[in-house]
């Protein structure tokens, strides 16, 4: 059977370099980072200079750079950190983030009691920078944490823009970049944020490695004790294959960017017009549709199709080899709407099933196609 | 140029069946072990079969095995949880407790003002239990840590018994077992302890993973936020190649267990026999010489060599491609003992050069004996 794969905003393929890569370092390279004899130190040698090399991609010394095994952890490192060591008494964040800053932030609420302020949204989901200036005129220590890219709906922050609305309200920047990185470049001398997190199974690395970025000076402390490991940010015995696989696709994203991010935005513009060809009703959710105020990568689907059809769709979708992900209570059994959806849809349009296709340059317009082929059994003309 | 890899209890070579399995898992798995569609549920399945495998092992239900990214986060995991939301105000642990341990112990004390005892030691490092029992006596509620095979000295702890004087005494019991899990079979249905972490790299598998036995109905919860991995236990997408390679690695030490501990055995008892003949003053640190105190994977050596040539010798041994481990102060310019050797060694001793060597199947006599003809060098006879 024909298998398609639009799911990339969940994880992606692993490039064949990486894997080759990470199972010469597996075969030869087995040292403990932190041995002082020359296995360890050949290790080290690695795990510095993958560190050197990613650092390198966002203009950061390379102390800038501490490895975690992804970006939830990145996250969790960050905003545990900056409430428990660095005095934030308040986070203003978006309801629209992933769990991984939402249930983090929420923990902390009722740990530490702080203050959390949810941002307003506009129509389309985009951060309503207005609202946001305004809690940042709040007395509180604060930290700001709001993603580059949103994971459902594609959404992209003026991420400038914030880092420069923060530090001139004195309060420290968290972006959740897993979406972001490895897709976009950014300068961190000319985008001023405190923090960030990644995620290398987001750019064709591998699962279970990512890495924050914390600003020199930040007092940014460990949340897991133990050995003195990633300087003491984070203990542990580092997992050298996996860190020099990332750097690997990290490598190889940035050196194809241009080429495979104009054959992806081709993709995805021909995606849209195909669906909207399908029908008039279809429509697009958050910021999607719009090329400026989205990313590349996906786009998330609103299809008028009946909800005793619609529930039906992502299992027949799956039956026809095609992995995308739902926006909408369309898994069978289940009637849990994505978190993001909600906030943003009319009760009608929650109703419709939506659907998230997300790319990479493995993808293909036939692959368009056959789903749109797929689509059509469902959509009414 | 020889190499001897004799630091097994740092880290351990993978073996080429666990790197080859990986490389199949990241060539064919890619998918999110979130995602419901089959790419995911094929994920999905790895995983739970791989949980279920390691469970059999300890002969417990595959919901109390929780994947980490190693013994550190594992001893994490449980210490932070059980002081945070299990209401522990008491630990009782040893001085001599890996780092992952004792750090975060200390942490624990600082910001919860909970009390920590430290449990007496024997002459020779081994836990006085006449004193953790008299310890266990406290009213207040308690969570005892120590490990089951200490990484610096060998020192084998009676795990039973220890959980035994635990359950009479109501008290919880977590033990870091990184050291022994692939190397000491446990029926956890006879050891009745409540929490074990354990780490692949100690057994030929991959860096950066790991896991924690929770006990059915502990109250454990998660310190890493996010997603619903793990069942709420550990937010992050899941490691499949490593979690997979984790599982592979376990397998193959357990089925090949008994004959590779008698040809690690033979070997330890032969490098001991040519220590002895090396010098009459040679001296076993711990209790590494008792075979059934201790480790058949590792010694613990004190050698006769005065300290302004001691402090030279482990960047000789590394010179000639031998792979130790330091016990005392001999590292060019660094003068910090081992916390471990400090605590049971006297000042005379402590001068003198401390060697770990530790051992994995991949050794052979032909490599002590070469050790034993470097050594010669420097120990007076």
């Amino acid at each position: 059977m024909k298998q398609v794969y639009f799911d990339n905003a969940a994880t992606t393929a692993m490039r064949d370099a990486v894997i080759d890569r990470m199972a010469e370092v597996m075969r030869s390279q087995y040292g403990n980072a932190s041995s002082t004899h020359s296995m360890g130190r050949s290790a080290k040698s690695l795990l510095e200079s993958s560190r050197k090399t990613i650092a390198s991609f966002f203009n950061v010394s390379a102390s800038e750079i501490v490895f975690t095994a992804g970006g939830t952890e990145a996250d969790n490192l960050v905003l545990q950190s900056a409430v428990r060591d660095l005095g934030v008494t308040e986070i203003i964040t978006s309801k629209l983030e992933h769990h991984a800053v939402l249930h983090t932030v929420e923990h902390l609420q009722k740990t530490y009691n702080i203050n959390v302020n949810y941002v307003n949204l506009l129509e389309n989901g985009m951060i309503d920078l207005t609202d946001l200036e305004r809690l940042l005129k709040s007395s509180n220590k604060k930290l700001v944490s709001l993603m580059h890219i949103n994971n459902e709906i594609g959404n992209k922050l003026d991420i400038n823009k914030v880092a420069e609305l923060c530090k001139a309200n004195d309060a420290l920047f968290h972006s959740d970049t897993v979406q972001s990185v490895g897709h976009y470049q950014m300068d961190l001398q000319d985008i001023r944020l405190d923090f960030l997190a990644a995620s290398a199974h987001k750019f064709h690395g591998p699962k279970g490695i990512g890495f924050a970025f914390i600003r020199k000076g930040s007092g940014i402390k460990a949340s897991i004790f133990g050995g003195e490991q990633e300087r003491g940010y984070r203990a542990g015995t580092e997992s050298i294959h996996n860190i020099v696989g990332m750097e690997e696709a990290l490598k190889l994203s940035y050196a194809n960017l241009e080429k495979e991010r104009s054959q992806i935005l081709k993709l995805k513009d021909y995606f849209i017009d195909q669906l909207q060809s399908l029908s008039s009703e279809v429509t697009f959710n958050g910021n999607c549709e719009d090329k400026e105020g989205s990313t590349y990568t996906l786009i998330n689907v609103c299809l008028p199709i009946a909800p005793e059809k619609g529930g039906m769709l992502h299992f027949q979708l799956d039956l026809k080899g095609i992995a995308c992900s739902k926006g909408s209570a369309c898994q069978s059994g289940s009637n849990q709407n994505s978190h993001v959806l909600s906030e943003i849809l009319d009760t009608e349009n929650l109703l419709k099933p939506s659907v998230r296709f997300s790319f990479s340059c493995f993808n293909t317009e036939d692959e368009v196609d056959y789903v749109i082929e797929t689509l059509k059994e469902f959509v009414k003309n």
